[in-house]
């Protein structure tokens, strides 16, 4: 049922490569379709979006979907990474000036970003955090005035090394609990789990490589491959299990340039997802069997209402193909920026790169960690955030629904963000240009993707609580998105 | 007024250089000179310090100052620094994977230099800090209880931006002091001036471009180089000057993948030169007329026993080629991992690259240094901690001379560190698997160069309370030496 559009869409996208539906020819409206294929209205304009994302078709607003001129273009399409056929053709390490115009204007997306919400707001969507007060900043306030009473000396240590050891022999704990056997030796500690992914990814690829990544994926990724020169190809998910494991299987048999898969299967980045243990085994046969690396990033896994507490993949790593990425950023203690890797055969190339990059990470928040583990408050505390976030998602969708136009789809990724799908037409950056006027943001979809897709998408980080003010803010988004159409 | 001694040591130096005094012959006694010369005695033991440490005079314990024999070693000078002729062959961009096998020898001397200094020390001489109590962390710390009290919800809120608003004003303020006209939007927080120089040099090279050091220079950064694909350019230094412009310019004249020059004019890392304005002038002179960019590092100027509150090249910078970078690692507060980065014509693309590496800063750090800087203590503090410096290398210099083998030249590179040349046939690493045996660890010579120059050298930090342990400590390493010939 959930793949209806899907099935659909592949019978229409054969009917075009057959030469039975002519470029330029317009394709069924939603309406006429719906009722000549019997499927909702909803699956026909999902269809049309996929269809549209891959190439297949244009949309003309005020007109109607007419066939794409596929034939023309195998390569120019903004999305070639998820086409097939554009993922067949081996693709050349881009010239460094190249790829560095491409992230000049990946850059340039991202500066506007910041420059639009970098205005005072009394509503800020964008990020992707939670609220501060539903942190236990009490507690490791404590634990911290504590440490600095008792060892302020411990401000003058110089720190040499992969980590504070009782925050590592902590971090083992915590880690063997999700199913990682890890020893200290292991475990690298980094500036936040962004550090540990650009050390993975240098320490794993060389410039010009391509790496797969979901499509939509976190726009801080795009950001990273584009500053070391690698090329995102994009791989779509699939509903509710992520990535596409028979398209990253298609990629990785027609794209012998991609080096890495980064993937976040225990909680994903925008869409919530979280991938069942099934799958997560076949990911790793894929890596195995392509002789590629899993950079898997569990940044988000505490959070997932699904399975807060699955293995990652890192847990069936035999031969050290996983690379796994994780942080408290998000989970336990923002401002505190600590995160850790642990790269399977990869590790010490890793740990060199960041020692040579940023040397070590600050002691202070390792210390306070370590005792706030060692205290047993950590899981209390995430299980108390996730009820809290499951309850305040219901009158978060609720005043969505109300406010928001008819044709958006609202997808609850995972009750920290919503993933909101605005008519094809809607430019979600402009309404973002609006809204910030307004004191109001919300991340525009065009960043999820290297390609510029997802323009009429936008993701809103709702993990904070729900009253008025938000209620009138996504009221306000609501009313420009449907001046936007 | 501040600069006597310079006057008083160049006056000296020509009166030996004309033979006026002869070698072996005793120089007046402080008490004598002080008299005979109308200075201080405080003038009278720098003026000595400086020609010793130029090689003019040697200070024999408990006997006097005598005039060295400074003809026999002409070039044998603080690091037989990289030959003219090596400078003098245009270098070639290595492919990337020669490159890797480089960064990967590199790495596994830098791994053994770690795994050796990871045992229990009881006298670690290896790295380039100061004893924990010579910084003021109760200060910090009280600052930073304080700050927990008042702001605990500060630990949940993510932070954003290029650093702490009030930490930037903060900097602004201090590095006004030091001539440099910034705004708060010029500077970027980063996690210690390791990372600044990453950025720097990632945003200002490509792979396969050439980089232009001091040699000897800090060992972090032939790790840094190497591991972003670039070639170190050896540039040997003049006594007194740091490195000679003389040998940049024909570098630069002759070797067109040079794209930027690393530098610490200030204080430099290993040999504690601090360059003159005049030579920081003409340095920049050919910086511009080259086109090309100065990464000047200026971790270690606040510490200079020689010309602490000098102007950084930055002060005179009008173009924007010159990347300035600090950090308060060393000066202040080790644990924290502060620096910064101004980038002058780059400064964005190095903002992009930051963020894209490693997001954000921590915040608590910025926040209790935001206050200390404010406090005024900042000034106080490094006057007492050169003061410090300065008494303390009085003991260690005479413990050095009378535990070291004769042939050992050794400099005192300002009161930080010593800089000791054994006998060319000494291995000094081989010293060190000996030395850290016995708990007593330093830097072996051949860190200090990519090409493995300076196998016969030591970098000995003493910038911690000269004692009973470290004078055993010497007397160990000194014994080492003498079965090393």
């Amino acid at each position: 049922m959930q793949h209806s559009y899907r099935a659909l869409a592949q019978q229409l996208q054969g009917e075009i490569a057959r030469g039975e539906r002519r470029v330029g020819e317009r394709m069924p409206s939603v309406r006429e379709g719906s009722g000549q294929f019997a499927v909702s209205a909803s699956t026909m304009v999902r269809c049309y979006r996929y269809l549209e994302m891959h190439g297949w078709v244009d949309a003309r607003p005020k007109s109607g979907v007419y066939v794409a001129d596929w034939k023309a273009r195998p390569t120019a399409q903004p999305a070639a990474a998820a086409q097939p056929a554009a993922a067949a053709q081996p693709t050349l390490a881009p010239p460094a000036s190249m790829a560095f115009e491409r992230f000049v204007s990946l850059q340039e997306r991202m500066a506007e970003l910041y420059a639009l919400t970098s205005q005072p707001l009394h509503m800020g969507l964008h990020l992707a955090n939670a609220a501060p007060q539903w942190y236990p900043t009490e507690a490791l306030a404590r634990i911290g005035q504590r440490l600095l009473r008792s060892h302020p000396d411990a401000l003058g240590v110089y720190p040499t090394g992969t980590g504070w050891p009782a925050f590592k022999q902590a971090l083992v704990q915590y880690l063997g609990a999700k199913g990682l056997e890890l020893a200290a030796d292991d475990l690298l500690v980094t500036n936040g789990s962004t550090e540990a992914l650009a050390v993975a990814l240098r320490a794993t690829t060389q410039p010009g490589d391509s790496v797969a990544v979901e499509s939509p994926a976190y726009f801080g990724l795009f950001q990273l491959l584009d500053s070391l020169g690698l090329k995102a190809v994009e791989v779509p998910c699939v509903q509710d299990q992520g990535m596409s494991l028979e398209a990253l299987e298609y990629a990785l048999e027609h794209n012998s340039s991609i080096r890495a898969v980064v993937l976040m299967p225990g909680f994903q980045n925008p869409l919530g997802y979280a991938m069942s243990d099934s799958h997560k085994r076949r990911l790793l046969k894929l890596i195995e069997r392509f002789g590629t690396v899993l950079v898997e990033d569990d940044t988000f896994a505490d959070l997932s209402p699904y399975q807060p507490t699955a293995q990652p993949v890192k847990a069936w790593d035999r031969l050290g193909q996983v690379v796994y990425c994780g942080s408290f950023s998000k989970s336990l203690a923002p401002a505190f920026r600590l995160g850790w890797v642990s790269g399977g055969r990869y590790h010490a190339r890793i740990a060199a790169l960041k020692l040579s990059h940023s040397l070590v990470t600050p002691l202070w928040e390792q210390m306070v960690l370590a005792q706030y583990l060692a205290s047993g408050e950590l899981a209390p505390h995430l299980r108390r955030l996730r009820e809290r976030l499951a309850a305040n998602v219901v009158p978060v969708l609720a005043s969505v629904r109300q406010h928001f136009p008819l044709d958006c789809q609202i997808s609850n990724a995972g009750n920290w963000w919503l993933w909101v799908e605005a008519a094809p037409q809607v430019d979600t950056l402009a309404v973002l240009r609006q809204s910030v006027r307004q004191g109001i943001a919300f991340t525009p979809g065009v960043l999820f993707s290297a390609s510029g897709k997802y323009s009429h998408c936008m993701r809103m980080t709702v993990a904070q609580p729900f009253g008025p003010t938000m209620d009138a803010a996504l009221a306000t988004i609501g009313g420009l998105l449907r001046e936007a159409v």
